[in-house]
């Protein structure tokens, strides 16, 4: 079965860190072949050649069931093998160093490394000591997310057909947000108009040379939005230094059916998961006619595929032939 | 290579959550192609392609390396993509309900979904949420435990031609036991004459009802049985509440060879595993004669190779194939 | 795509458990093996069909990500169907014995069974009890690490052409450690002449019996060698009993360019990692010209490559046919 990806063209990165290093063809490269991909997870035979021979390992050094899995997916529907690597029960345990991780790895020739640390920054420096490799951002730090932003974008192309003169709020924790960092680089890149909506306490300081416009009330925000991208609250900014509590917050940040209203009537309701019911989003909403929180998910099992095929495609293939020492 | 499975009927169910579900064919069915399977596990070559192109994901809510281990075997030889989803570590302590979970997972598009959870009942919940995939019961709180039921079936038939007609005795704590339950439905079903033994506390109240024969001395029910199961006494019954000492319960329940000699003298041992020695069975008759505890492990990758096949056939083969919101 | 291994004499061995166990011609084989796979790594595609059809379980009572990837690696490349399964988590809380676990095992007809565990012996009491499998020591205890040993010989081999009269230094913790154990098995079976140096609370009494020369000097032990092996010191050695403290040993034992200069020129520096940094091994030396540390890692996957391969084609093809009880 031949590939989808026949018919785009090569993407211009050898690594993924972030929507900040790409060009709006980028972008639009990979929601092409996302989409692609997308339509073919439909059909019945999730099963191809193109990864044959590839190895992929997910590093992790955070926990994430979920994301981990949707790459294991799409690497697996790939024909790669995938290995999964949970750093934290182990080397980062007996105090090795990042670098000296990267070279283990390194030595092992992996041809696809996705990686998730807790660092901002610490996927980009890995991305510098691996040879022949491409480097895949699953999340670092407070910094970027690009996949999910990435198949936020698609999800919302394909409800909307484009993203280009929408209007986008971001609701919640902005400041600590890597979801929110990346998706106002990459919905602002694809044109959309961006709000941004939360508490002082949870917006980073000077945040609208972003271009983008802040709202501290949901109700002036969402005025005539097409799509509401609520956030997670992590569970340890509820209780005091950033936010008095759940249901103070649920009171003046959480999306219900009333404030859905506010938009417009076909506007998008989306969640990055694991969604806090009753926290930042009604049950209401989240399960309702406007939400498309299932979407997203599947759109991230497409947007890892077309990630991992466009960068397959520009590793060189003639790997170093040299023997150790030479 | 051809399946076994050419020369059997289709299996009557889309999910597999209980034995209460079936009906005595639907059990001959999957034992007839799960006996088909072990004698071809026998052979070399244990790879096939049955299962080519489908996504099959363990999702266990509780850690289980054996049973979680035979059915990634049970996947990976018949040419699944298995993917191990231990959720215990990462969305539960996030606070995601169990529906988010199914709803995340339905989005990835799984063919064969394998769940283990604490809760009676939250398996067939689960299957009630997922669209175009098939779900099989690993074990839900005290209610089934249907795989279980089916190796023994198969172990019991393979060395003694039938069930129909046995007597067989399920000993120790029948009350907190999904593999009591499912076993007492399936050899009821197939015909046996089932005697329960274990002290009141570990016996559910009104139990007769479902056809068995209680007994509070290991003496008096094992007279006459042509299979003993051994259940796992849990650690957290074995001080106080349920009983009063591990010794204690060894002294009452524990087999023996002398107890042994109260059944027929070619009488199958079994226990389901992982044991404890000397609290429940003695090693003696661990590893003595009668003992078909390694045949149970053995079935066991059969009879779930024989399940995920029998599912997989009556997957809807066309699958959804609207956008997102169409 | 055929197999390097077409080409050597088979495997002497049915199951790899130590070094001890094997004759330099055995070593030999193994290592031309490996030497091949190395080669073949380099190349494109590394996806072989060799251990299609083949169960290969990676047992670990210790973690160990780095080992226990490279095994994974190995495997897959070589296309057996990998499992992971970690002990620890799981039946052994439970409280199961090591020999219960080896007949599940069993009953689940791995072809492949690579095993770590804290206990010294441990792995060769496994392997006495599977049937028609083949069991590869990863690290028992303090006993032996062949595949380290192995990898290790292989790395000296392609940088130096040969391990005969090379005199090679192994430094640090030896007395706790089964690498510096298979290593000097290795290295003296191979024809190297081997230093040990380390302080007298670490050095295992009457260890010259193996032919060793012992030093209490980096300095001294250190003068003409072609190779040094640093070893790992584990952070539970630091603290009292063993080392007064990591910045003492550092001080005596550590490897630092001015001890380096002692050793010939063109010394290869070596370590099993994961490294401490500044405890056993100064950074200016592990990153330097002369460290083949990240060869090791490659060397490693290539090793086992190897031993899988050599212990596959001695696998009995014709399993067991008996069902269960006959």
């Amino acid at each position: 079965m031949t590939s989808p990806a026949a018919d785009f063209a090569p993407f211009s990165k050898t690594h993924l860190l972030g929507i900040s290093d790409l060009s709006p063809l980028d972008i639009e490269n990979l929601l092409d072949r996302a989409n692609a991909w997308a339509d073919r997870n439909a059909l019945p035979d999730n099963k191809h050649a193109i990864l044959r021979g590839r190895t992929h390992i997910n590093l992790f050094f955070e926990a994430s069931t979920r994301t981990q899995s949707s790459f294991e997916i799409a690497g697996k529907r790939l024909g790669a093998d995938v290995m999964n690597m949970s750093v934290s029960q182990s080397s980062v345990k007996k105090g090795e160093t990042l670098l000296d991780t990267a070279v283990t790895l390194n030595a092992m020739r992996p041809d696809l490394l996705v990686v998730r640390h807790h660092g901002s920054g610490a996927v980009e420096l890995l991305a510098r000591k691996v040879a022949n490799c491409a480097v895949i951002n699953a999340g670092d730090g407070s910094h970027e997310h690009p996949t999910q932003a990435l198949l936020d974008a698609l999800t919302i192309r394909r409800h909307k057909g484009r993203v280009q003169g929408l209007r986008v709020a971001i609701c919640g924790d902005i400041a600590h947000s890597r979801v929110a960092r990346s998706n106002i680089l990459s919905l602002s890149a694809l044109g959309a108009e961006v709000h941004l909506i939360g508490p002082a306490t949870l917006m980073p300081p000077a945040i609208e040379r972003m271009g983008v416009k802040v709202f501290r009330s949901m109700e002036e925000g969402l005025e005539g939005c097409d799509v509401i991208m609520m956030l997670r609250l992590q569970r340890e900014r509820m209780s005091g230094a950033y936010v008095p509590s759940s249901r103070e917050f649920f009171h003046y940040y959480g999306l219900d059916a009333k404030r859905l209203a506010r938009a417009k009537p076909d506007a998008l309701v989306m969640h990055p998961g694991p969604m806090n019911r009753g926290v930042e989003i009604d049950s209401v909403v989240a399960d309702g006619e406007q939400s498309v929180i299932r979407d997203q998910v599947e759109m991230g099992v497409a947007v890892r595929m077309a990630v991992l095929e466009a960068l397959a495609e520009n590793l060189d293939r003639t790997k170093d032939n040299r023997k150790p020492g030479e």
